[in-house]
């Protein structure tokens, strides 16, 4: 039962941030056909791709070694795929919420832990943009795709203003649960807006264009 | 002559297995017209992308950089390509019974590797899934193919199942040449007999199926 | 002003390398119709990518978090392409030039910085490869395309040549400035006169052909 030891809120969140994120990419798998064991893969690379991109590159042990929970989030995570998959659809605007919370998430932790390692902010901010999109990246690049990151409603954009305004919170000094909450409710907050007004980032113009 | 110095029959196999591993990154290359670096590099990432990922997150130096013999295998692979091709296709079984050699012994090194490095067993099966299967999975990625082991003969469940084989001899300490034996052989056995009788995972359904 | 303490005339050329790597990779991702933010990711992704890989392979801290110029050399970069998209075609010349500088600088660096770290030369030269080589391979897989470098006219044969160049002159004791003029003019020769006189290297003929 070590496992459900000391477990907080913020942890229930994670598991079910990392379990959202996890079932986009088992979603997109089974579009392609891809077997069980292909869409665990491809869930699993989605849900931990930015963490441990962010982990290496600061020099930190990725953190899913330490603990099993990722690995058993993303297995519940094709559990429900595979069980529930007619029922989905109409669950869209409920994934759609834990995966802004899980977004939101990811970011704080991802600055949250740049900073404790002693790099300087905007060393943070762009691990925190790592940690939070380089998992969907991954993902389609995987399934042979485009990353949509690079095209969709201001993703990343939301990652890097959550990472400004954490750094910033952490300067003041302000009470560091205050200021996850206020960095997660920052990103959920314009990611949903994006996508309820379809806010994007403008096309870069080329020179053929 | 540092190069041949205590080299033991475990070597021998080594070598065969890369040769064996890039000897298919190679083939595939050359049906996509690379020209010889391209090829090169491309059954080098297969025979060496597995480990080389498993190294980076358990914190080890990448072992092809400790020994030269991973690169000349690739270029002995390379060399038999380019001379023999029209001869390829007739050894197409001799290729697969050593690409499954060397499978059998990329997973065993790849999960007593990790316990040797001190993590729990379910981070030294990941470990020797990921030793066996991702340096085919960056080939495909690389020649822009969806990965073949998302949807081959339950490829990545013969190192999963080899992985929970060795860490169980393991725990009961079990003689580490048997223990290396046993594992490989039922890598070897679970492949062969996949491609045999074409055992596949169930495709995930999804939700417009 | 710290950015601006000590800046030598390779710290220019190094800045100027890295604009034109990114702007090879934007005005790829602006071909795709990417946003201004994936236009970004693609050109960094382009410009860091190799020395990245490198640092992570020898165990160094990535070099690009230690000082915040590499972003900006990025972001400038982009601006370049946002304001004179209809004028940059006819720049191509002056671009390919800054691309061929930045590559010999690329592999400079990477097979001394290698060599320091007291890697063997044949890891040195590797590595060199990869510095100059693996930026544009990532920026490849990410817009979906089969990397460019594996067909195109000699790019990574340059660079094993000028890493062959660097570790000769190193094991010779040369003056360390004098070794790194000839070495980045040995590649950038080599890159210009490939693609003055269109040189390739061989495709290599599979079993179909």
């Amino acid at each position: 039962m070590e496992l459900f030891e000391n477990i907080r809120f913020v942890n229930i969140i994670e598991f079910l941030g990392t379990c959202a994120f996890a079932m986009s990419g088992i979603r997109l798998a089974s579009a392609k056909k891809f077997d069980f064991f292909g869409a665990f893969v491809i869930g699993l690379v989605t849900a931990i791709g930015g963490g441990t991109t962010r982990d290496l590159l600061i020099g930190a042990t990725p953190f899913w070694i330490q603990t099993p929970v990722y690995l058993i989030a993303t297995f519940i995570a094709l559990l429900i795929v595979a069980v529930f998959h007619k029922q989905l659809v109409k669950l869209n605007n409920t994934f759609f919420i834990w995966d802004c919370i899980g977004l939101g998430l990811f970011v704080v932790v991802g600055v949250e832990k740049t900073l404790a390692f002693g790099f300087q902010p905007w060393v943070a901010i762009t691990m925190g943009v790592i940690t939070g999109s380089v998992g969907g990246m991954l993902r389609d690049v995987l399934i042979n795709e485009i990353p949509l990151v690079f095209r969709k409603e201001i993703y990343a954009l939301a990652c890097v203003i959550g990472g400004v305004v954490f750094t910033i919170l952490y300067a003041l000094q302000v009470n560091p649960i205050v200021n996850q909450v206020i960095t997660a409710s920052v990103v959920i907050l314009i990611r949903i807006l994006a996508v309820k007004f379809q806010w994007h980032l403008p096309v870069l113009k080329g020179e053929n264009q």
